[in-house]
Order: structure tokens, then C-alpha cells, then sequence
């Protein structure tokens, strides 16, 4: 099986074995197959896509080049829920806790921000002490204490996975629906779960802004984890406008705190809840999805996901102190208003916009290797639909480094678009696919 | 301009500057850009095709990575011809002494043979002492006293070339149109040439086999050749059946011999002379193609043609008593005949089995590193039309290893179908793009 032949029928158009796919994957994680073939290949991919039986062979093959939990000596259903990514997207830390507060284990490996879009690792690091770098044993050890871990990606997981992206980045190979897929899918699957919900993002502030193509994405990813025998359920969420109302590190921290108290604003306590019933219900550990409603719902009400949430920060090295009182989070030296010129409703809020605003404040990054400021960012007081009148603020700017605070401001400012009537409201969870 | 959004630009469509060709071109053969970004572009471009304007840009760029020759100090049209490659194709050996013979300098760079086709320079070289490899100086010094040379590639032409189509093949990358012409183009006008005449075979033993492709990739030559300034002409020209009688080096230099004597087979004859013409044509060297014809004619007639071969012989090293006496080439030290079981007409001639017989035999290259055996070959004595009665010799097979005869007796066996009626008769030259 030479790789060059494996190319050629993908590039003519065959669908590829499972043993060229694997022996593919394998020889390039081992460099027996060198990067030019691999990104010729992933460029082959994206003109010709891939058959159903190719993702869920390319993904096992990604993730088997690493380690896979085994986290059967839990005594409960593994499940995780993963985001394809937004602006003020932070469900996880109130989902991850109300799961866990309800029986079922939440081993969650997750991500940094990149771009507009922020990331579960950076928002956990602005907690003081909090380690997201635990090894797997330490994990384990936290998973069994709290059935919550959150961690950020191991060396041992799906290296095949690493290598390949960054090839990718560099080959223009990056938007290919089933090399998205599979990256996430092979990473998410080695986490040892049984269950997994899905949260794509569509509109103006998601990786993939066209619904269209959100939902193609959904179902490939939900293809690949029942190709792999997980039940997988995707939720395909409105990402039209910032979620919530905090961008920024601490801020989001600080806004997850107040819903866990049942505080925090509604869309974000309404979609975390969903999520957080759908992982219940897929995990098995509810007898339908109405009764997981109710028990995520109760979970929030009696404070058992705020218990749960302090007892990972602990766990984990961070000071759990946070949630009693918000101001041991790291704060900005400088706020700043954006007020308001005009009158109306707010139409649209440009959450794309946002989220570029917020990278230049210092909440993001611009590219990988970027340093974040854990404390700035933006409280938004006005969403879609709110009415606003002159002088009004519509968010607070949170400061520490002025140098590219004017061009965000001026991002910010035409961001925010008023009109005389508000627009008809979009549902914030806009398809499921199970 | 980096070169993934060079890559993405041509991945989406998009038609690329010269600017970018240009820079990408150059900045990969200075190894600024790496292989694994040149693959995926080759990908790329293999899906999306080039325009005529990209096709030109990235002939050229190639071109000026390395020494473009200047030959203005030579009085006269400078032309070459190039063959896409084909069975006992060694119209060169013939045409090239011929044109120059009638007062047009002939520059000729050629290559070496791989697969089941043969290459000028191997036949070449089974003349005892014949240089293929002079410096440029050399080349020069030939060509002004006798307005023939006839070399390999030097790494001071097109290095880019080089460099991409080693890439290319191994990364299911060498079938694309625009980069098979510019590969070939961008060599062939770096031999500071004013016109050249391409032979682009069609049918079974050619490259591409089937006639729409030949004429595709002939248009993109043509077009190619326009865009940089130089008169081209295409004829596309039949690869059903070997060209001539013989397949093998120094089988095919004593065919050529005997076809600048008068006395080789008239198909050989004919084409040679035919793209000769066009060479005199199209370089302005004679009023019309057809006073070119007979000038070409008249110089196979008076023996001219034979000097001047005898002449380039004698100054590449060559022992040019070859022409007297073609016992002086290399012989085989076993001839088997291939006789007839069967009677009647010979309808069809396996073209590319026959090369790769030839091949199996040590005429030819199984990989670019495989050694070969000028000796041997074999000799066609019927060709399609032709009758055949049972016990009759359809070919006289030279050997020297036995290892692999009987699996080239059996290939060649297979090859020549017999049949009741003579096929309808296909032209030699099937289309002139001009």
C-alpha cells in the first residue's frame, strides 16, 4: 500500500479501505509518510469528501494513534459535551457541574480560544491556582472525587490529530467538512465516553456561519460517533449574537458563577440547561428528556452545580473562594462605557465583530502563540431586541493594555445596530439532530 | 503573500496573479517554501485547472528559476521539436540532423526514457564515445559548427522543474494538464529557441491515450508557447503501433541511419520528414511549408541529413563511422524469433505492451534509477495491415539477460492480433494545432 496510490484513488475519486486509511494515518504519525503526501491528501479530501464508512475510518484511525481512557471503573455513564466555538460561549462551565451534580461522570477535555472565538482552558485558567495541565492519573483522581475533571488536551491524546492540524493550517486544508469532523470527533472519542452532545454554533460569530453548513457538520460528527457505537446527539444553536452578556476571560467565569446561583441572564441558563439535559437523557441516566429537564433544573435551584463547580476549582488547585466572592477573580485597572449616539432597538449585535474587539483587548488570541489578559474583555447591557436611548451604555469595556483600545472601540460601536422596531427573535436552539 | 493564501486562492478558484505564481515558484525552489506547500498546491491546481494567463505565468516562473540560453550570437531561426513520448518514436535522430542540414540551428535538450517509452538520450548513447552531458559552453561550440547539439538536461535549466515533477510523483500530482505543460514547456523555452514544433502522441503507446486529452494538453503547449512570444505548432500524431520496425536504442539508431540513407521504413520516414518541415516552416526558414517539404526532402536525398548526423556524432565524441558500418553499435548476443501460430491480417499491435516488453528486456527503465542495455530490442517485421502466414516471424527479439524473456516473449505474444481483414488505415498525422 503505497501512499502515493492511496492519494491517487482519492484524488480519482474511490472510497478508501479502512486498512489504507488506517495505514495511512498510522505511517504519518510515525513520519514513515512525510507532511508533502499527507497535506496532498488532505487536499484531494476536501475537492472529493469522504463516504460515511471513510470519516468514521479516518477518525478511529486519528484516534488510535494515542491513548483512549478507559474509564470503566466508574460506576456511572461517561458523557461530554463539546462546542464548535463561539463569542461569550461558556456553557460548560455551568453544564459541565449541573451533569455531574446529577450523577452521570463529565471527563471534559477541552480547548483554548483562537481568533474571535474564546476557549473552555483560558476562561478555567483565570481562576487563581486553577491547573488545567493535570496527567491522566490526576484526572482519573478528580473525576472519581466529583465525576467533573476538566483538562486541556494531553500529548497522549490523538497525535495524529495534533500533526495533521498543523499541517492543515498551513495548506489551506482547514475547511474541509470531514477533516473538521474527524479532528474533533477523534479527540472527543478518546476521552473514554459513552455519550456526547454536540453544540454547533451557526450564524455571524461560529467557525461555520452559513445554517446550511452547521447542520452538514452536525451530522457528520453525529455519522462518525454512531459509526463508533456512542450515542451522539447534535444541538445546532444560534450564534447570531453573543451568548449572554460577558466576553472575556474572568468576566465569563464571573457570569457562569451568578447562573450556577440561578442569577446569571436567561439565554445562557436556558441553553446550559438543554445541553446539560440532552447529556443526561443521551448518557441514559434519565428516563426521558423531560425528566432530565427537571433534574438539571433542580440541580441549578438546590445549588448542587455550584457545590459541584467549587469542589472541581478546589480539586483542581484553584481557590474555590471565587464563587463567594467574584472580586478574587483577576479585574481590569480601567472601564470604560461605550454609550450610545442613537435611539431605537437593538437589530443586530455583530458577534464576529465582538469577538475580533475582544482579541484585541487582550481576551483572545490572534494567532497560537498569543499571551491573553485574563481580566479584560466586555459586559454587554444591551442584546438583540433591547430598546436604547441616547447616552445609553451599551457595554463596558474592560482595560489593562490602552495600545489597541480605539480600534476596538470603533469595532465595538459599529457592531451594535439600532432600527426602529425589533427584529422577530431567533430561537437560540434551531435544530437537533439524534 | 503567504503561501497558504496562495494555495487557498487557487483552491477556491480564484485565478492567481503572476505576482504569486511568480513568488511561489521562487521562494520553493529557494526551499522558502516547503514541499508539503507545494503538494497541496499541485493538488489544487490538479482539481481546479489554470487559465491560459496562469498556465504562461507559471511556465515562465519555472523557466527563469534557472539559465535561460542566449543564442542570439548564433546567424540564423533557432527550433526544436519535442515528442511527448511513444514506442520506437526517434523521429529526432532523424528531423533534427535534416533541419539543420537545411541552415536552422536545432538546440535540442532531450530526456531519457521511463516506462514503456523510449528517451533520445539513451538512443543516443549507444553510440560508443557519444557525450550527452556537455556544458553549455560545449553545447554552444557543437552548435555553431554544425547548427546541431543534442543534450541532456543540465541542473542550470529550469531547477524548479526538477524539483516539482520529483514531487509531483509521489503525490498522485502528475496528471495535470498545465503542469505537465509547463514542465515540459518551461524547459524547452529556456533553450532560447524562436519556434518549436511539438509531437503530441495519441493512442495506446502514448502518454495520453486518449485523442481528446492529446489535444487538450497540445492546445495548452500551443497556448503556452504564444504567451511567451515563440511560434508553436502541435502535430498530434498516431501511437496505436510502434513508429517504425524497430524498439530499443541501438536497434533504433541504425533504423535511423538506414532512414537518412533513403532506405528506412517509409512511416518513420514520413513523419520525420513532415515535423522537420514544420521546424523549417515555422522558424521563417523556408516561404511556405511546402517549398519546407521539399527542401527537407531534397537534404535526405543528397545525404546531407546523414553529414551533418555524422558531423554532430563526430563533435559529441561519437564515433561516426557508425553510419558506415552499423556493426559498430552495440549488438545483443541472442536473437529469438517470434513466430506466428496463426494466418492472416495483423489488425492491432498492443502498442504500450510492446515498450514495456521492450523494457523487460533492459531497453528501457522500470524507475528513474534502473540501468539499461543499449543492445538490445527487438524488430518488428509486421506491422498493422500486414499479412501474416502461420510459422511466419512476427519480430526478431535482441537479448542479452534472460531473466525476464519468457515473460516478455509472452507480452509480446499477445500484442500482435491477427484478424480476417486489414483495419481501415489511421493517418499518421492526425491533427495540426497551429
Amino acid at each position: 500500500m503505497r501512499a502515493v496510490d492511496i492519494i491517487q484513488r482519492k484524488r480519482d475519486g474511490a472510497e478508501l479501505s479502512r486498512e489504507e486509511i488506517t495505514s495511512f494515518v498510522e505511517r504519518y504519525t510515525k513520519r514513515e509518510v512525510p507532511d508533502y503526501q499527507a497535506s496532498a491528501l488532505a487536499m484531494a479530501v476536501f475537492f472529493r469528501g469522504t463516504t460515511a464508512a471513510e470519516t468514521v475510518a479516518l477518525t478511529e484511525a486519528m484516534m488510535r494513534t494515542g491513548e483512549v481512557l478507559d474509564l470503566s471503573e466508574l460506576p456511572g455513564p461517561k458523557v461530554d459535551k463539546h462546542s464548535t466555538g463561539g463569542v461569550g460561549d461558556k456553557t460548560s462551565l455551568v453544564l459541565a457541574p449541573l451533569a455531574a451534580a446529577c450523577g452521570v461522570y463529565v471527563p471534559m477535555i477541552s480547548g483554548r480560544g483562537l481568533g474571535h472565538t474564546g476557549g473552555t482552558l483560558d476562561k478555567l485558567e483565570s481562576i487563581p491556582g486553577f491547573r488545567v495541565q493535570l496527567s491522566l492519573g490526576e484526572f482519573r483522581s478528580v473525576l472519581k472525587q466529583c465525576r467533573l475533571g476538566l483538562i486541556g488536551q494531553t500529548p497522549e491524546i490523538a497525535p495524529a490529530d495534533r500533526k495533521l492540524y498543523a499541517l492543515r493550517d498551513v495548506t489551506a486544508t482547514v475547511e474541509s467538512l470531514p477533516l473538521i469532523s474527524a479532528s474533533i470527533m477523534s479527540k472527543k472519542m478518546a476521552e473514554g465516553i459513552d455519550a456526547l452532545v454536540l453544540d454547533v454554533k451557526t450564524g455571524d460569530g461560529a467557525f461555520l456561519q452559513k445554517f446550511e453548513d452547521s447542520r452538514a457538520l452536525a451530522r457528520t460528527m453525529v455519522e462518525i460517533g454512531r459509526g463508533m457505537g456512542k450515542k451522539v446527539a447534535a444541538l445546532i444553536t444560534d450564534m447570531s449574537q453573543p451568548l449572554g452578556r460577558t466576553v472575556g476571560n474572568a468576566l465569563e467565569v464571573a457570569e457562569c458563577v451568578e447562573v450556577l446561583k440561578g442569577r446569571g441572564p436567561k439565554d445562557l441558563e436556558s441553553l446550559s440547561l438543554e445541553l446539560a439535559a440532552w447529556m443526561l437523557s443521551l448518557a441514559g441516566a434519565s428516563a426521558s428528556l423531560e425528566e432530565a429537564r427537571r433534574r438539571v433544573r433542580d440541580a441549578l435551584d438546590s445549588g448542587a452545580g455550584l457545590r459541584t463547580f467549587q469542589q472541581v476549582i478546589e480539586l483542581q488547585g484553584g481557590d474555590p473562594a471565587v464563587c463567594d466572592d467574584l472580586r478574587k477573580l483577576p479585574a481590569a485597572r480601567e472601564k470604560v462605557e461605550l454609550k450610545s449616539d442613537g435611539e431605537g432597538r437593538v437589530t443586530r449585535i455583530a458577534c464576529r465583530a465582538v469577538g475580533r474587539a475582544a482579541m484585541l483587548l487582550g481576551a483572545g488570541r490572534e494567532t497560537v502563540d498569543s499571551r491573553i489578559d485574563p481580566a479584560v474583555g466586555l459586559v454587554l447591557h444591551k442584546k438583540v431586541g433591547d430598546l436604547v436611548l441616547p447616552g445609553e451604555s451599551l457595554m463596558t469595556v474592560h482595560v489593562n493594555d490602552r495600545t489597541r483600545l480605539d480600534e476596538a472601540l470603533a469595532m465595538l460601536k459599529a457592531a451594535v445596530e439600532l432600527g426602529p422596531q425589533a427584529p422577530a427573535s431567533t430561537p437560540l436552539v434551531r435544530e437537533v439532530l439524534n
